[in-house]
């Protein structure tokens, strides 16, 4: 490896390449220069290497990988005043314009020139310096680790879900989904006051071990229709006149349908898991129910400093995720490893 | 024509009789009796004529049908104090148990004990008498003739769906579908101050009608796919990065597709008209827009209240809806035009 | 005492007497008898015993004291369907009309037809036996002590007001007044996900007890100005740009004037306390800094079943604030303590 | 004059001088140059003028005045995409920035290190050209004005006082102060559906001025008490149970203390005048009526852009308030003009 800035870089579809690219320049007087110290993966990286796009974003010239990072921040730019050499930092990986409409009115999610990390055409996280705005590096405190740090972005993609539901202290959360991001949803609703948190997954293994993390019950979807299949959820968990908030974290079709029939009159459903384009969908249940839906499109303003503070307190905690660790010439691995779904979630570590 | 309480009833599917009924009693002091002088029919009411039922309510014994009635106050409980005999009324014709939790947080159109007026068990409003609590009768300021106070009921409808959709004053906003609750919306839109306001449908009379009524743009449907329907829309509607708001009227799967793709991110989409239970839907753009999407479900708090005063004020006019009228003798008459799409809005007047 | 329906009834200011009353029938097939078994007393049940009135609320004629019950249910009415004889509840003292717009709209506690336990004309409810309708009784779970459930009353009042505040996760939360409903406000901001607790007194035992029950912080308030009270209460409790949300449960003119300064720009206040009517107030500090005033009355919908979860689920305890109990006969001597401030919250005993 | 950039500069309290300096330089590709051609003059452009300071805000070294105008796009920047040479502007005055807090939650008028225009030290815009951010300019269609443009800025702290205000369709809206401000303030509450807008002031002439311009009553005030006047108010306007909705622009002790008191229970309060720093102040009434209370502090995302489209679609007019124009040499006169209340609103003329 260089002494420079060693980076994984996507060549094309499956085809990954350690390279030595230029340290990154501060171009702003607010940047800061972030040694990356370790990264997850999560499936929409494992969706770039393996397709070498997603949707419209399509990787057109080698792309660096990696978008969930923590590190030290290494140098500061004039105007900084908030971080210094040596603090241990989150690194929220998309920068907005600032300017837009969405940005000024609170929601700079959905700002259409984010540049955000590992999304065609920026480059992502996964070498030895990343530089970035200090707004958007989170000052980790003592408590928590750097490894930690690493899981602050799928923590902030389950908050800005969890916000998006609009839970009410003693709601009733049922959660579709016991991947990482929907085993930190149930941890994430329960910091925000739901008083009953369902996982629901196929994978028994996966609800055992999310209802030891953070859900109070499990239920386990069976070959049945969606609206026996809602019954049944409601009858087994006790959810009364139905659940009053639903979060889809798997994407799957027949979790959405079951999430609509199971709700109660009024109750709120966020779609937070990536599927198909295109499903059947009981709409009229939907309106006749009177519901609110939502989408959720990463995190926005609030949300990274709301995950570091869900850790600092020990309201959420992510050790229990952490499941592996590879060092930065072993990365491939790691896609390996998501891809394959072993484990909950890997690190990969900077380089040295 | 009987002296009591001459009624039109459903017996079964198809099968309509005039019976003299009993006149209601008051059962509660603050309910009063009104002699009901004007009657709308809307596709729920045909629904029931022609079907016998809409989905789970079944007409099992015979039912007086219509709900969308306005009369003269003719009887007051001994606790009513806001209405006296001869007060010219719009008459809600559901009313809640106002002790559940739903009823209590404000939400009474989601009551789970509404009892409402020709949705079986309960009897319709088709008669000569008919009885109702003070605070679900809506007095008529003189300026508003009492054939259009038979209006206030769709007019509600259309308030309850355009509340739900939170239009922002200036903000552009799509209807689907040009019968008379989306003719309506279109009014009670721009009474909410959209700037621009789009009326869309397959029939090209209609949207020609709702642009000389409410609407600021219309757009005809084509042959074309959802996507491509979306894109031409915002282009020849100017509405620059999506609609800020879109309202579906009409129950149709390409019309409800059509929306998801026509909405800028953050949008809000709101499910006003009724039709197949189950469609294919675009999740995926409703979850990485962050669309927010709600049902609507009849009318509720201040909705009956609001319909009114928009009619007394003059923001929103229902005379041009009214396009004909029958003696309550050819009562099966005004079905037969609404099910055959003749006119806008048939009344039916009360028995003499 | 009697057989009957023995009543602690206040005759007029300063005098109080034990009178045998008729046993309360049923007004409504939906309302319950209670077997009255524990009474709290707050400061505006001492306001009636020594001044006979508050505000425009005049003692007319002998009413029964006490508003802050729980019991046993002993009679249900012929439509009561989630109650049984023998089921342990917590009692809800002020019933609205469920007729007017604030009731229908969701805010029940602002009725101005409420008829409230202790409030003339209407009697209270240290007696034997209180009727109320079956959905102003809350079912204790197994886990809540009876004793517990008359400290549901003071704790929906913390509930409401806590609620007001709209406290994000992770928000910091000024408490001012460590009296009973100050307290419990401290555990409900807790409860709702308040990171930081201020508890904010005069008396410093009063806040030590506060931090040792549910703040993180405590504040001890001295002779200098509203201004710098403010600025060293920021500084000591490191609120950064100034707090959240701010709760005055004290009605101290001081308090208030300090809790605006102390108060971060768009943050939020909480008038929970009384006090005097009329106070010098920084307004344009509120104006220009654009922060969220509300007032707080009572509680109303959710606010009594929430506060019931919070016990039954642990995240709010109260048996640290029962510090006396009475007998029944001894119930003068429970006003006398509430007068003298000594103790908590003392709980008087039903009659036998 | 110059040839260069002719300013009207406070020295010092009371002491102006024309001074030429020079044509400020485009500091960020996304700026633009803008030849201001109308500017406006309001209270706190006068106070600076008599006093040098506005509470902390003082005057340290020479400031060009001047914050309400609308100009002529002169120079753009290499990334301006949205605005040309030539087009004409309404110029939003201040620019936050965009990287705190408060910015990126979608309140950027609460921005600690906002630059704002005649606030010390940040010149003003009263010279012939002056640079900002293109997405603080605000292109004027063809349909109004360039002088009408330099009215945005009082419109769009009426649009922002008037949203703090969350009026809903029908309801009844009290505004006190018939100065520049409260009439935009009526007219803005019209178009976001008052079905009652109430003008109040002191100024026989100023309310019946109001009355044609924007409200549909008004109120002269008299020497009673606040609550006197609080039911005389509600009695002779038939506000029922109190207004909905109440706005102070005025500033007046009174004024405050009669809005709490005619407001209804659950009713809205925005304080948008300027007065005394402390007042004598109802708390009680505010707490037991469980009343909002808003601050309102110039204007964040949308204000301008709803402004100029009110303006737009003529839902708002402004040339009933241009009362007078005067020349740029002649400046003085205008601020003379405003501090001896002549007039409604004075337009200066940018330098030739």
């Amino acid at each position: 490896m260089s002494e420079q800035n060693p980076s994984f870089v996507l060549q094309k579809a499956n085809s990954v390449t350690f390279e030595d690219r230029p340290i990154p320049q501060l171009k702003s007087p607010y940047d800061v220069l972030v040694t990356v110290k370790f990264t997850g993966i999560c499936g929409s990286d494992v969706h770039y290497w393996t397709h070498g796009a997603i949707g419209s974003f399509v990787v057109k010239s080698p792309m660096v990988l990696g978008h969930e990072s923590a590190g030290i921040v290494t140098k500061i730019g004039d105007k900084v005043t908030t971080l210094k050499e040596g603090d241990r930092v989150a690194m929220e990986p998309g920068v907005p314009c600032r300017r837009c409409i969405r940005c000024k009115e609170g929601k700079y999610n959905l700002c259409p020139d984010m540049a955000f990390a590992a999304t065609p055409p920026y480059d992502g996280t996964l070498a030895k310096y990343y530089a970035l705005p200090e707004d958007f590096c989170y000052k980790l405190p003592e408590s928590v680790p750097l490894e930690h740090g690493a899981l602050v972005e799928p923590l902030a993609v389950a908050v800005h879900i969890t916000k998006q539901a609009e839970i009410k202290n003693g709601a009733s959360v049922v959660v579709f989904g016991a991947g990482p991001v929907g085993l930190l949803c149930c941890a994430v609703a329960k910091a925000f006051g739901a008083s009953k948190i369902v996982s629901v997954d196929i994978n028994e293994e996966r609800v055992a071990f999310a209802q030891k993390y953070a859900a109070t019950h499990s239920f386990k979807a069976q070959r049945e229709s969606p609206e026996e299949s809602a019954a049944r959820l409601i009858k087994e968990c006790e959810l009364g006149p139905g659940a009053d908030v639903i979060i889809d974290a798997s994407g799957a079709e027949v979790c959405i349908q079951t999430s609509i029939h199971a709700l109660r009159t009024g109750g709120t459903y966020v779609q937070g898991g990536m599927g198909k384009s295109d499903i059947t969908f009981p709409i009229m249940a939907m309106c006749t129910k009177e519901l609110n839906l939502k989408g959720s499109f990463r995190y926005g303003a609030n949300d990274y400093e709301l995950a570091v503070g869900l850790l600092a307190s020990g309201k959420v905690s992510v050790k229990e995720l952490i499941t592996g660790q590879v060092s930065f010439k072993d990365a491939e691995k790691a896609f390996e490893d998501v891809k394959a779904a072993r484990g909950i979630k890997i690190l990969i570590e900077g380089p040295q």
